[in-house]
């Protein structure tokens, strides 16, 4: 079972005194958990490089619905792979352009391979996957 | 009014052989939509680098929703920036973590803060802001 | 034997205008070869992404010379990895700080591990991987 | 003055397990090096987004040196801007390629133009911005 350890950190004061200001402009409260953040974000970080695992990403999508048959043809594509797709949001952001984001959960390299696919579609104006985690090992 | 044009690009055989190679793998059908792309990709980051004007982005956040008082804080930060979170997207992942992804819209300085204080909130295991585009200004 | 080639891009008359005033900005005098530089840079990135082949990177260390036995043990390191490291330079920045780069070359991963060594070491402040390319393949 | 204090880290056991297998497989030897080290690279990354005060880069090109002309622009380039250029190494890495570096100081703003220039620069294959610190305040 997990339980809260504690250990020591030497550091040289001015270091300390940096870095409290810049966790103060980033909103932190406290030292630890401005490190837990970094631990974290290390290891999903390593997580994804490594590719193995299941892991979980978020593909954002922007595109304008007018463009013919683009919505049905990224339809498709999530159908495709409806095993990784686990939800999405749609936004409208103005008459024409709309925001999609999806959660996908899976293997990283499978992810990277659906996310290409729709970036790739002719009519997507802009598009990334962000790359997090199942938070599953990361306490 | 905008309209459709065409310009050449000279380039070196094995260059562009080994470019056809790369967007196969992508999923491109053609090469006028992976240079369109690749342009709309570096106009959005440019945008970011500069922060001027109205843009979108997304802030996804992992969490264990059993942490105290985590999501009445999360629902009090994204109230108190009522005007730039659109709207959101909640993921069970297992019996104990969340996704949530935010749809955000404003000025970039300001995007920037306010995922820098759901990021840095104590219980959010990872954290990442993705920049996009309103897609306003990209045909 | 490779020759110069031409091929057409059809594209939005409103996008091209703001392609143009963006590579104005960073000095660019023709599409072709901003758009050549994009296509150059994605093959760089999938290249070090896969990790199969020669490749090449510059390591960036920042230190304070005077950390006692600091010197002689990044010397060590990198007479380990002889045979990837081609050559470096040392640029002294004030009377405490150096900045060394190091050329590196050969498979990737073996350039990661090596600078992972190098970053890592106590008395390093600041250290970074550059990933580029033997240029070979890239005309 | 600067001296070395310590403060500690309250941490689940489960995350600390998991970042010492991380940083082990990185080459640290110990937690402390490890989290000045993160500390450091946000404080570096801080900096540059900021853009305030005098910082320091390295700029990696790779071009073929038959390039009509490429050498003697590069050069020229250069001394354009000679406050900013402190020092560069030249590699000969085969018949045909160069890698140069140059070590860049200045304000990041500065950096960031003279860069777009000899990255955008015809006949240069590859090139790359790598932001790092002066150390001076970074103990």
């Amino acid at each position: 079972m997990s339980k809260l350890v504690r250990f020591g950190v030497s550091i040289d004061s001015m270091l300390i005194e940096k870095f409290d200001g810049s966790i103060a402009r980033k909103g932190y409260n406290n030292r630890s958990e401005a490190i837990r953040d970094m631990i974290r974000k290390s290891l999903v970080e390593e997580e994804w490089e490594e590719g193995r695992g299941e892991t979980v990403g978020t593909i954002t999508l922007v595109y304008d619905h007018h463009t013919r048959e683009l919505e049905s043809h990224l339809t498709e594509l999530q159908h495709k792979c409806i095993k990784l797709v686990v939800s999405s949001l749609h936004v409208h952001l103005d008459e024409h352009n709309c925001l999609e984001v999806l959660v996908v959960k899976g293997n990283s390299r499978e992810i990277k391979t659906i996310a290409d696919g729709l970036i790739g579609t002719r009519g997507v104006k802009h598009g990334k996957l962000t790359m997090t985690t199942t938070g599953k090992n990361l306490v």
